[in-house]
């Protein structure tokens, strides 16, 4: 078992990684809230609840009332938020509600933000059942919905009373969204750990069949990265920026494909290819550790391509809401397991830069 | 002019109170953001935007951009939220854009949400034209938007950076809801300054009348109760809690009517009365003070009437957002000026009083 702290100023709460966690929620929730009342509401997919809601439920006397959430990024929004909210104060939900996101990042996410905003604000736990959200989406208390204009537009920062992540939910997973959620670790890797991004060279086909011990390593590590900029960063005024290494592209393309076509770990992933392009420009990493990052991405790959010219994508990314007055600011890795922010990428930097990744993309596929 | 400061551990903020303010507001925006870029977007309704335009303008040499949202309870919902977000993302707001809600209680309440969750919390000002905004709703950060479940169950605690009423644009309010907006001076005076209470009860025709000293009196009398309740209390732990004195039948009144029929000082107003005779029962107000506070609301009417039993009201409070854990907290008058927070009412308490004060308004209204 790994546990792993967040502290920021606004709260404290650990990570807790293991396998046969969801046995033994009951007793967690009534640990975490010593003698404070608290009303469980659980919110997840019916397909997760399908595969899991036995070991779920085995801790509970009385089984908690479940809410669902159709899985797919297109019901993470305001209306699903509302009819959500109704149903808990249907069910009479009140201020000691305490709601258990139990899914991947749309219900960790959406959940999260139901919890900021019913009666101004309810506690909540993360329950992480992709490896996505185990490793990156649960952790930070950022909340939040997609507006048409773009993802996450609408949220709130509320950190949840603890995650919990059992690793034996992976087994379930399908292979592409585990394949799609390490581009995330390797991401974590390039921007602080380089011997996590080692570990992830050496152990890629261990990782990739979901061996217990690699693969809950790998989480730990993608974990620890994650906690630790967020503990030093709660608001994303500095170093938390530094987690969006691959995502200015990586949200670009989403936005292209109509958040449809690629999960959001391989659009990071062509995002990260591109942001090491600007690198070698640079001259932040050299050509030899960009290939060395660029085939450790494909490793993990197959990534899905996709139909975007550079243009498309570079316009797309004017509107990345990481922008403060039109500024842009650009995550480069300084070698292998650093990283700078930059301010300065023109525009004519980031076409190149997207036009290469895009040549590889048709190679690596064709 | 009067500034009243409101201090809580998240925010502390002026409440400016006076005449021509409206004409001096981008130098008071600048003079809150020192050097800190931003970029206006202002939140009103047609009607508002029409009777002060020009005054508001005055001061901006480049106008700022202007959402509308129609007035009326009916638009406080999630909808309006989302669709004034994807306004703003598509008038390219980033996370430099400042709010200013200019308006009543819906279009303060509302713009606070969409301040709070917009790109997870950006930066707003209230500008209140309403007379309850300015006493009460566009002070101590509470945001929100209602559910079909009820008022209120969606919301932020997120400050704005200052508040600028104008007693000027009280001047077009209609004066239903100048009287409406009253009730929320004279609950501040009964949970807290006998002063201002005995002030509307000598003055009660210059206030009604709207002559300026007498209102700016009012005003800021009123604002300084809330502003010190929320500096002491920012998060409704406990103190905050006597700012609902009146609010539980109140609220149970605007949901049976479906939020239509009455202001919503109106029905704190049958709220009040309804919550006095509770008082008078637990004898923590004497009959001839109770009667001295019930004239003083009455006085300020007409309190337009509705139809609703009391045993429909009493079920509609079951659902109040302050229960907590089944536990109904109830705000009593102690005399004229000081409270105490009960959590033993009992149905039939609440019946019988809620009883006597739909009695006295058949008999006022007849």
């Amino acid at each position: 078992m790994s546990v792993i702290p967040v502290k920021t100023p606004s709260a404290t709460y650990d990570v807790t990684i293991a396998s046969g966690l969801l046995r033994t929620l009951r007793p967690r929730l009534e640990k975490l809230n010593q003698g404070k009342p608290f009303v469980p509401f659980v919110v997840t997919s019916p397909e997760i609840w399908g595969l899991w809601s036995e070991q779920f439920l085995a801790s509970f006397k009385e089984p908690p009332a479940v809410l669902f959430l159709p899985a797919g990024e297109r019901y993470k929004r305001m209306a699903s938020v509302e009819d959500l909210a109704q149903q808990l104060a249907e069910a009479g939900a009140d201020r000691d509600s305490l709601l258990i996101a139990f899914g991947g990042g749309v219900i960790g996410d959406l959940t999260g933000f139901l919890a900021a905003i019913y009666m101004r604000g309810i506690r909540y736990v993360q329950v992480p059942t992709t490896l996505l959200a185990q490793v990156d989406s649960s952790i930070g208390g950022k909340t939040g919905a997609n507006l048409a204009a773009g993802k996450n537009l609408i949220g709130s920062f509320h950190h949840p009373q603890a995650v919990l992540a059992d690793t034996d939910v992976l087994g379930t997973l399908p292979a592409t969204e585990l394949r799609a959620g390490l581009q995330e670790s390797i991401k974590a890797g390039i921007i602080r750990d380089a011997k996590l991004f080692s570990y992830m060279e050496k152990n890629a086909s261990a990782i990739l069949a979901a061996e217990p011990k690699a693969i809950t390593h790998v989480v730990a590590a993608s974990v620890r990265v994650k906690a630790d900029v967020v503990s030093k960063d709660e608001k994303e005024s500095g170093l938390r920026m530094i987690l969006n290494f691959g995502h200015t592209i990586g949200h670009a393309i989403e936005a292209a494909t109509n958040y449809k076509q690629l999960l959001h770990g391989e659009a990071v992933g062509w995002g990260s290819i591109a942001a090491l392009n600007v690198a070698v420009g640079r001259k932040t990493v050299t050509p030899a550790q960009a290939e060395r990052m660029t085939n450790l991405i494909l490793r993990y790959g197959p990534l899905s391509p996709f139909k975007a010219t550079a243009q498309k994508l570079v316009d797309l990314t004017a509107r990345d809401k990481k922008n403060r007055s039109g500024v842009r600011s650009f995550i480069l890795p300084k070698g292998i397991g650093a990283t700078q922010i930059v301010r300065d990428v023109t525009e004519a930097e980031l076409l190149a830069a997207t036009e290469k990744m895009l040549t590889l993309m048709r190679q690596s596929t064709r």
